[in-house]
C-alpha cells in the first residue's frame, strides 16, 4: 500500500527519524556519507565523558530531523515553501558536515593545512551533484546562501540553526552533561519568517536565552574542558611531530594506507586529494597512533602511548597569561627527563589561548519578532540577559604539560 | 533483619525517596502534614499547564530528598555534621512549607491578611514540637537561623537552597516546561562548606548560572505567565468580593465549614485560629467557588463561574504603564455590560505590576570557592553572566480584563 | 499569516499537544469538559504514589494527541481517512471519558448505582451534539462502533487503543513507576489497517507484548496495590454509609450542594439528573468527607477522618480465601473497640476479590499482520508470550481492616 | 578537607559515577582497561541503530555503579558485607569484561578460536593481581565463585546480575529502543540475601518479569535484528576468509600490526599471546577491513567494501529451515555473478540458526522471597508469566545473501 520507500531510524533523542525520498537515500547510502560513521562528533571528549562517542553521521541525521520539524512548523504558519525547496533544504543539512575529516575540529587545519571543512564539503557536494545528475543544485544554492529565500540558509547556518540545536542537544545527551539540554522543541515551535528572514516569536525569547546560556556552559564545561583540551592538543602535537620527522626515504612512519598520501604527496585539494580525503576517518588516525607508539622517535612514541592510555597533559586554564620564565624552566627539566632537545620539549609543555564567544553581535543576529510586527535583535529587547558582556569574546590562557 | 522501619516512596523525578526515622514518620503521618496533599504547589498554573497539579506535600518530600543527598555529599567531603544535626535539618525541610494555606502564594495575605506563611509555619512547628516532646528543638533552631552551623540553614533557605532546587525541578517537570530543568545533581555535587558557610566549588559555576537563568525563565514563562496571573488574580478578587459583601446576618455566603471562621471571627493567629487554619485546604476554596457561582451577587457569581470554566481575564503584560483613561472607558463599558456599579466593575478590569528579580545582590549571596581557597560572589567572578543587569528587579505592568 | 486559531499545550510526556479546529475548541472550552480538570485520573492512588495527581482532562488530551499521531501514520501508509473522519475521531477520543463522575472508577456504580460511565458519556455527547448543531454526529457514530470504517472505533476502544496507550504511559509517568512505560511511539508506527481492521505489523510484535506485560505490572503494582485498594474501598464505604443513614428529614448530612440531589432525589439518569451530574467532581466528595469527619455517626466520621489523614485499612492480598471465622472474631473485637453494632463493624473489616485479566482472548483481538499478508491473533503467533495462561482472569482475595 | 582521591564521572544514564579507592584507580588507569574504550559494546549494531556506539569501558563503569547501589542497599538491610568484600566485588565487576577482544561477541571464537572471553579475562586478572601485589585475590575469588558469600558472585554473574542490568539499560538507552528499559532501580531496591543466596523480595516480582521480557525484546529486536546479524556475519566471514587465504610468504594481507600475530603465530593463549591480545581493539579490525577492501582476492575485498559502506547481506529469519535446493541455485548464480568458485560463493550466501532463551530454568534461578520467609523460583510462583514456554530455547533459521 506504501507509495515510496520509507525508513524509520531509532534515535535515543528524537525517537524516530523518517527518511522518505530517493534523493535522501542516495546521500545516506553513499560511501562518503557512511564514512561519517567513523568520525567521532566530539573527537576526544570521550576521554573525559565516556558516553560522548556519537558520530558525525548521527549528528547530521539529527539535524536533518530537526529541519523536518522546522519546515513543517513554518508551513503550518503559511510560510511558502515548495516541495522542491523542502527536499533541497533537507539534502543541504544532511550534507552540511560532509567535509569533516578525522576527529573533526580537533585536526582541522592540522592534517590538511589551511583548508576549512566547509570548503571541502562544498567540493564534495559538487561531486555528489554530478553523480546525481544535478539533483543537488538547489541544495548547494541554499547551502552557499545564494538561494533567494534566505531563511532556508538560516535554518542550516545561523545563530539559531538546526545544526547548533542538534549538536548542543546531542552532545549534552551523550556526554551526560544534562545542563546543556536546550528546549529545541519549543524553539522550533517559535520560529517564524518575517521579511524573508528567520525570526523567533516574542514568547520564545526565554527559550533562546536558555539556548545561548546552554551553549556557553557546554563550551566551558565540555568543549574547552581542560582534559578535553589536553587530549586534542595531544593528537595535534602527534600529527605535527610525525610531519616534522617525516622523510620520503625513511619509511618507518608509513602505514601503507591512505594517510601516507597526506604526509607525502598532498599539495592542494585537487581531485585526487579529494578522493583520498574521502577515504580517511578516525580509524586511520587511531591506527597510526597505535603503530607510532612503538616508533623510535621518543617524542612521537611518548605522545602516542600517552594518548592511547589516557595519560593526558596536565592542563591549567586561567585569565592571566602564564609566566614564560617558569614555563622555560619546566621545559628544561622535561628536556632532561625525556632526554630530548629543548626545542623538542615544547611538545611536552606549551601554552596558548582558548576563546569562546557565546553570542556574536556583529556577524549574525537573532531577531525577536514582537506581536505588533516589529523586530529587534535579542540583545536589544527590554531586560536583556544577552548583551554586550556576553557578546565579547572571552579568552582564557592555558598551559599543557606532560607529567 | 531490618533494624528500623524504612519506607521508600516512588517519585517520578528522583526515583525513590527513603524515609527511615521515627521522627520523620511522626511528621509525615501528622494530619497537618497530610493536609499539604490537598494544596496545589502551583495554585492555578494547571489552567495553563494541565500537568502542573502536583502538591505541596510532594514538593516538600522532594526537597527532603535533596537535603539527604546534599548532606551525604558534604559528609563525604568531611564536613562535620552529627546524626542529630542531620535529622534536624531533614525535619526542618520537611516542615518548611507547613504554614502554607489554600492555593499557597496565590491567596497569601488575602485569605489571612497580613500573616506570612513562614510565621504560621513557625507556630505550627512549635505546636508539633510540643506534641513530640521537644524533639524538634534543633530543627526549629536551624529553620530560624539560630543554630551555630549556619550552612544548615542555608541549605534550607538561601539563594541556592534545596527548596528552590526542588521547586524549579518539579514545577518544570510537571508543567512540561522542560527548559526550567536545572542540574540539581551537579549543583549538589559541587556544594561545599567553607568558613562555616555553604559555597559552590568553582567548577560548579556554570551550573549555578544555568540555575539562575532557569529560574528567570520559569518566572516569566510559568509563574508570571499572563493566563496564570489572570487565574490567580481571579481567585483573589473572589475572596476579596466575598469578604466585602459578607455580613454576619445574611448567611447566603456561609458554607457551614471551616472557611466561615475566617470571614466571621478571625482576628489574629491565636491558638483557635491556628487549629482552624490547619483544617483548611484547596478543597474548601474550590467548594466555595462552586457554591458561590450561584450566588445572587453578580460580581461574585460571575467571577466564580468564570474561574470554574476557565474563562479567565484577558491579560496583557508590558514594560510601560497602561493608559488610565483607556482603562476607565473600558471600566464604564463593563459596568454597563454587567449592570454593576463603576466601583464594582474594578473586579472586572484592573491594572498592576508584576516584579521579578532573578538574583538579589544585596540580600543573599552565592559564594563561589576557588581552588586556592578564596571565594567571591557569583556576580564578581571573571566573565560574569550574572551581574548588575540581572540583579535589578524587573517590573512589568499588567492589565486584566473580563471578556 | 495564520489561517485558523491554533493552540499548543505543554505536556510533560509528549512535549506539545496541538489544537487546531473550532470544533475541538468548542469541546475543550465547554464547562462539562473543564469539569474533568477536577477529577483525578487515578482516584486515591496518590495516597501511595504522591505524584499520581493528574486529571481526566489531561488524560483525554493525551489520548487525543496519540490519535493525531496514529491517524497521521495511517495516512502516510495510504489508509483512506477523510478530513471529516479525522476530526470526528479526534472529537470522539476527547470525549471518551466525559461520562466519568467524581473519583472515576473508584465510585462508579456507587455514587450513581447501576449506571456505567460510558452510558452517561453517550448521553452527554448527544447533548453536546445538539448544542453544536449536529457537528458530532460522526464522532458519536465512531464512538458507538456504528461507523463503517471500524478501525476508527478500534483506535478509540479496543485492546490496543490510544486510551490505554495514554493511561498506561501517563499513569506510569506520574506515579513514578517507570516500569509501566510502554513504547507508544513504536506501537503507533507499527499500526496498519488490513481488511478494514486495525492491525499491528509483525515487527511490532515485541512492543505489543511489552505493552501487555506493562499493563499487567501496572495492575498489580499500582491499580490493585493494596493501599490503593484500601483507600478506594474506604471512599466507597463512606458513600455507602452516608446513603444508609441518610433520611430526608434529618439534614446533618446535607451539604447544600449538588451532591445532596444524588442522595435525596435521584431515580434515573433523566435530563435533570444529567445536568446535576455535570456539576459534580472530586471537590464535592472531598468536601463531604471533610464535613462528615465531624458527623455524630461514629462509623461515618471514623472513616472520613481516616481517609483524610491517610489512616487506611490494613490490607492483605492472597490467592486463597480468608478464613471467615477469623474475620468474624476480628469483627467482634472491632465492634467492641469502636462501640458499634456487629453489622456496622463490617464497615471496619471486610473481604472481597480483585480480578485482573491482562489479555482477553475472546472479546477482543490484537491482530498481527505478517509480511505475506496473513494475520493472526497475538496469542497464536510462533513462540507466544501471550497465551492461555495470561488470558485467564487472575483473582486475588483481599481483606481490609481498620487498625 | 578531602581524605582520599575521589573522582566523579558523568554518565548519561545514572548521572554520576563515583570512584574513590586507589585500587579502583589502579584498574581504571591501566592500559588494558583503557583498551576497552576502543571496543564497541554492541559491535556492528550501530549500522542499524546509529546511537549504539557505546563502549565496553562505559558498560563496565555502569555495572560498577550498579554494584555500588546494590551493596549499599544490602547493607541497609543489615546484610553483612565487610569493606574488603565491598571493594573486591567492585573490582570484580570492573574487570568482568576485561577479556573481551575486538567487536566482543561478534568475533569471539573467530579471531581467537576456541578461547572464551571469560578465560582470557581470568588470565588478565591474575596478571593484574601480580602487578598490584595480590590486592585482587578476593576479587578473583568472587569472580570465580569460590568465595564463601556466594551472593557476591551472584551480583556479578547470575540471572539477575548487575552486568545484565547495565547492558540492557545501556544498550536500550543508546540504541534508542526505549522499550528495552528496565526498572533497575526498583530491582536493586528489592534485592535481599537469604540463606546466603541473592533473592528478590516478593513485591519485586513484576519488575523481574518486566526485566525478563525486556531482555526477550532486546534479543529479537536488537541483538538478533536481521541487519545486525548480517553485519556480524559479514565481519566473521571477512576474518575467516583472510585466515583461509593467508600464507606466511605472501604478505599482501599483512598490516605490520599486532593483528598479524593472530594469523601467523598464535597457537595458544600463552604469555606472549596474552600481551599481544591486550593490544588489540576494534581499530585493528577496522583498519584491516579498510586495507583489505583493495585486496586482489575478490571475496575478501567485496566483503570488506560492503561492510565499510553498509551494503549488508539481505537477511531473512523464519521458524522453518530454508530450502537447501533454492540456496544452492542462488549460490550458483552468485558464483557466476562474482566470478568465484562455488565453494567461495558460500561467503556470499549461507544459512544458519539463531537461538534465544529468555530464561533458563535449569542453569540458574531467580528466587522470589515471600514475606513468610519461604522462597520459590520465579517460574513457580502463582500466576507465572515466566514458565515453561518462555524457558524453552527459541530457534530461528536465517539466510544471508549478498545483493
Amino acid at each position: 500500500m506504501q507509495k515510496t520507500k520509507r525508513k524509520i531510524i531509532n534515535d535515543p533523542i528524537y525517537g524516530f527519524i523518517t527518511i522518505n525520498d530517493p534523493l535522501l537515500f542516495f546521500i545516506i547510502d553513499h560511501p562518503w556519507y557512511q564514512r561519517l560513521r567513523r568520525i567521532y562528533q566530539m573527537a576526544f571528549a570521550q576521554l573525559v565523558y565516556p558516553g560522548a562517542v556519537h558520530t558525525r553521521l548521527h549528528h547530521s541525521l539529527g539535524a536533518y530531523h530537526l529541519i523536518c520539524l522546522a519546515i513543517n512548523e513554518l508551513k503550518n504558519k503559511n510560510v511558502d515553501i515548495t516541495d522542491e525547496e523542502e527536499l533541497a533544504a533537507k539534502c543541504a543539512i544532511l550534507l552540511h558536515d560532509i567535509g569533516h575529516g578525522p576527529f573533526s575540529h580537533a585536526l582541522e587545519n592540522v592534517l590538511i593545512p589551511n583548508v576549512h571543512h566547509e570548503e571541502i564539503g562544498l567540493q564534495i557536494m559538487h561531486e555528489l551533484n554530478k553523480q546525481s545528475g544535478g539533483k543537488l543544485d538547489m541544495a548547494i544554492s541554499i547551502f552557499t546562501n545564494q538561494y533567494e529565500k534566505q531563511f532556508l540558509h538560516q535554518l542550516i547556518s545561523g545563530q539559531l540553526d538546526v545544526d547548533r540545536m542538534d549538536y548542543l542537544t546531542r552532545d549534552s545527551f551523550y556526554s551526560g552533561v544534562s545542563e546543556g539540554v536546550i528546549g529545541y522543541d519549543r524553539i522550533l515551535k517559535m520560529l517564524t519568517v518575517n521579511n524573508g528572514q528567520l525570526m523567533v516569536e516574542e514568547k520564545g525569547l526565554y527559550s533562546v536565552e536558555k539556548f545561548l546560556v546552554a551553549r556557553r556552559l557546554m563550551y566551558w564545561q565540555v568543549y574547552l574542558h581542560k582534559a578535553v583540551l589536553a587530549a586534542e592538543k595531544m593528537i595535534i602535537k602527534i600529527i605535527e611531530r610525525a610531519r616534522e620527522i617525516y622523510t620520503p626515504s625513511a619509511n618507518d612512519l608509513k602505514l601503507n594506507s591512505t594517510l601516507d598520501y597526506f604526509f607525502e604527496s598532498f599539495t592542494n585539494m585537487n581531485e585526487e586529494a579529494l578522493q583520498k580525503f574521502c577515504l580517511l576517518d578516525d580509524v586511520d588516525i587511531m591506527f597510526a597512533v597505535k603503530q607510532w607508539s612503538n616508533h623510535p622517535d621518543i617524542v612521537l612514541s611518548t605522545l602516542c602511548k600517552n594518548l592511547l592510555n589516557r595519560k593526558l597533559y596536565k592542563t591549567k586554564l586561567q585569565t592571566e597569561p602564564f609566566d614564560e620564565e617558569e614555563v622555560l624552566s619546566v621545559k628544561k627539566m622535561l628536556s632532561k627527563k625525556f632526554n630530548v632537545s629543548l626545542k623538542d620539549s615544547s611538545y611536552f609543555i606549551f601554552t596558548g589561548q582558548a576563546v569562546n564567544t557565546t553570542y556574536q553581535l556583529k556577524d549574525e543576529r537573532i531577531n525577536i519578532l514582537s506581536k505588533n510586527g516589529t523586530y529587534n535583535d535579542i540583545s536589544e529587547v527590554a531586560d536583556p540577559l544577552i548583551h554586550k558582556t556576553l557578546s565579547m569574546p572571552v579568552k582564557k590562557f592555558y598551559i599543557c604539560q606532560l607529567t
